[in-house]
């Protein structure tokens, strides 16, 4: 059985955002991702909830690289959410959307000298400053525009989270952030509270991905806070701000149990208040930026099932017409998602089989052991929670075309992304000067 | 050291194709994917003239998964090599650049209608069938159009190669191909060779990637080889020709040490025409299909060195402007890379650095423990053998605009690939009809 219960209407069809999955992929074609938006504004709203209740003076910041559309931009705008970006191709994005850029995070460990121009031009409301060679570059690029900038300084604390654990590392052997270790942290601090051009609001840290042991925030924050407190006294100024960075996991899998974004919101509250006390400091401003948990679980992917083949005693391979193209996750991270037969979907699941990626890869299996209904060709796959990090890290691998993406919501249907075609595959292709002569010519010579 | 020598200039600069590689950065921006034209064409050679003295019924079918643009297209087409296409997309490319149709080679676990279709109308020279499936369904299209096409079927021999072993599995648990075990083999050929609208040329079958042992290509050509006799027994037709697939290892570090094409082209041609005295049956044409150890090694990416971050006692991290996004293969695969830095390429390397990708995930660092001169920012480094699965397996991920590509030979360059634009990545970015409202708005209200 799926981890959830999708909703099915009367013909035995799965629904997503009030929209008939079958009809959705006869309508756009498949692969087609879907995006749930009322499920994305929920998410955020968890978030701006949480806040409202636990620690008002915190801002969920939408961690854009899961998924960064210019209608995504809109959704998460409307909803009140900051932007975290992590390029001048996603802070272009923003921009396009029309994105308030008081309210985008410019993160990154290596920007250029065009991406932090951009950013000082269009005004983005804080530059995560990863490490001192781009605090001097930024403060003199500031200097050259006659420009200020508000800065959050990466500091990474010594914490790494994994899904179900986290372990201290006193050596930070990292290519993000400033380290605690060796005084650097507190040298950057100093640097940046005295630049006339960088104003220091606080400071940044992130400790992991897909985490579902709240314990490691709290080992992060009793590492920032107490860097906090020392940096204050080094430098004079108060942070403003703490960032606690992404990171909290969602359901893929039934074995899945990630905390809420209430229980997030709750636990780093109290643990910023009793270390803020502690310290006797003033509690700082908070932010998090959810990517995964904003839009993950709002993102189902539509294949239509191809050939089946039945190798007897050994596996039965059902084969869809996308995959590690469409879903690197599964080559990337082994990562695992559950499916659900959208034109069977009140069916007993009676076979097991394995779906098979259509790219020329034996590696391009996107979910073994599936239990489904009798499977034949021509039915239609959902599989769920594929919102994050799948459009964003999609390729044209074996030149094929990047699927459209429609955006759901009560009954309503309309693209988000539109599908590329085979003349986009080209689209950027050259021909040398020198190779102008026709193909065929020199070929018949040789052959 | 490199694993190879790396041509040098006056200036200390590295040398590709007789070009300049830092003038080629400087020229083209960086990231910049250098393609090697001679390169190519030797290494296309190398298996011509192979085929010429060992075996002269043989062709070499260029993999096109590994790196087609309708360039590439046009300089294997001019060497006289086949062309193995695995996707609609790679098709319409290769028809792009006026690549002979009766040349190519259609493959994929997973053909689509419209896919067989296009293969059809197009007259490719060969429809390599997966499964009985296709079979089935590429006759009906095939009656529909009033055409008739050539086929190989796909066979799963039971070797599985390794890059350094094989191992011979019994039972076959591939989403590729049909078994011999169990009888499925052949009685897909009986099908086939019974078929008005196909002709059963041969049979293909492909062992693995990166190999080093060619012994398991001759473990595989003993069992083909006993089953093209069963077949040609079953069925009263002699297969005409054999395809063994690809698969030949390149060097990516100064480890590796694959053959050469002349040595698998000999090997090969030996245990075949053993074989086929064996069995008392014709020795069939030979097709293989080199991708990799045609572009791989022709293939260089350059970069430019930004923040170089030197956490004391632990590490330096010297960051470039690309990574996952342009070569993904270091993060799906652990593949190892060797890098110089171009404008620094005759100085002796004291020092040891990672280089980190600009993707904003920790998993995002290229090489490690790297030997180079003292690393400023601004240098140019150039990682070697990224021919292969680079470009072909790039993403947008955190919104990157995918690279240039160049190609020079003898001193000139010209693009093969233009750069994408930040405008190339909202291209087909759609705002749903009911979210027109500007971005701010509701915003405010809810802020």
């Amino acid at each position: 059985m799926p981890f959830r219960d999708v909703d099915v209407n009367e013909q035995g069809h799965m629904i997503i955002g009030g929209c008939d999955a079958v009809e959705l992929a006869r309508t756009y074609g498949t692969p087609l991702y879907v995006l749930d938006e009322d499920r994305v504004r929920q998410a955020c709203r968890a978030y701006r909830d949480a806040f409202s209740r636990y620690y008002p003076r915190g801002l969920a910041v939408y961690a854009g690289k899961a998924l960064l559309t210019t209608g995504v931009c809109r959704i998460v705008a409307q909803e009140g959410m900051g932007l975290d970006v992590v390029s001048g191709g996603e802070l272009y994005t923003a921009l396009a959307a029309g994105f308030p850029p008081d309210r985008i995070y410019f993160h990154g460990n290596n920007k250029s000298v065009d991406e932090l121009r951009l950013a000082l031009s269009e005004g983005v409301g804080r530059i995560v400053v990863d490490n001192l060679g781009e605090l001097e570059l930024l403060e003199a690029l500031a200097r050259e525009q006659g420009r200020t900038a508000d800065i959050l300084l990466r500091i990474t604390p010594g914490v790494e989270a994994h899904t179900h654990t986290y372990i201290r590392t006193g050596q930070l052997d990292s290519k993000f952030g400033i380290p605690i270790a060796g005084g650097q942290g507190l040298a950057a601090a100093r640097r940046a509270a005295e630049s006339a051009r960088l104003r220091l609001v606080g400071y940044h840290c992130h400790i992991g991905s897909q985490i579902f042991d709240l314990s490691s925030y709290e080992a992060a924050i009793v590492l920032m806070m107490e860097f906090l407190a020392e940096a204050q006294r080094a430098t004079g100024v108060a942070a403003k701000e703490l960032d606690l960075g992404g990171g909290l996991g969602i359901r893929y899998t039934a074995e899945d149990r990630p905390p809420t974004p209430e229980e997030l919101v709750r636990r780093i509250a109290d643990v910023v208040r009793q270390e803020a006390a502690r310290h006797g400091i003033a509690a700082p401003a908070l932010a998090l930026e959810p990517g995964r948990s904003i839009v993950g679980e709002a993102g189902v992917t539509l294949y239509t099932i191809g050939f089946v083949k039945r190798i007897p005693g050994v596996r039965t391979y059902a084969a869809v017409d996308g995959g590690m193209a469409d879903n690197p996750r599964v080559a990337l991270y082994q990562a695992r998602y559950e499916a659900v037969v959208a034109n069977k979907a009140n069916q007993p699941r009676l076979e097991t089989v394995t779906i098979a990626g259509k790219s020329c890869e034996s590696g391009d299996v996107l979910i073994r052991d599936l239990e489904v209904p009798p499977l034949e060709s021509g039915d239609v796959l959902a599989v769920l929670s594929t919102g994050a990090y799948n459009y964003s890290m999609a390729s044209n691998y074996n030149r094929f075309p990047r699927p459209a993406m429609v955006l759901v919501s009560r009954g309503r249907h309309d693209l988000l992304v539109a599908r590329e075609t085979y003349a986009d595959l080209i689209r950027h292709d050259r021909i040398p000067r020198w190779l102008e002569e026709p193909a065929g010519e020199v070929a018949e010579a040789a052959g």
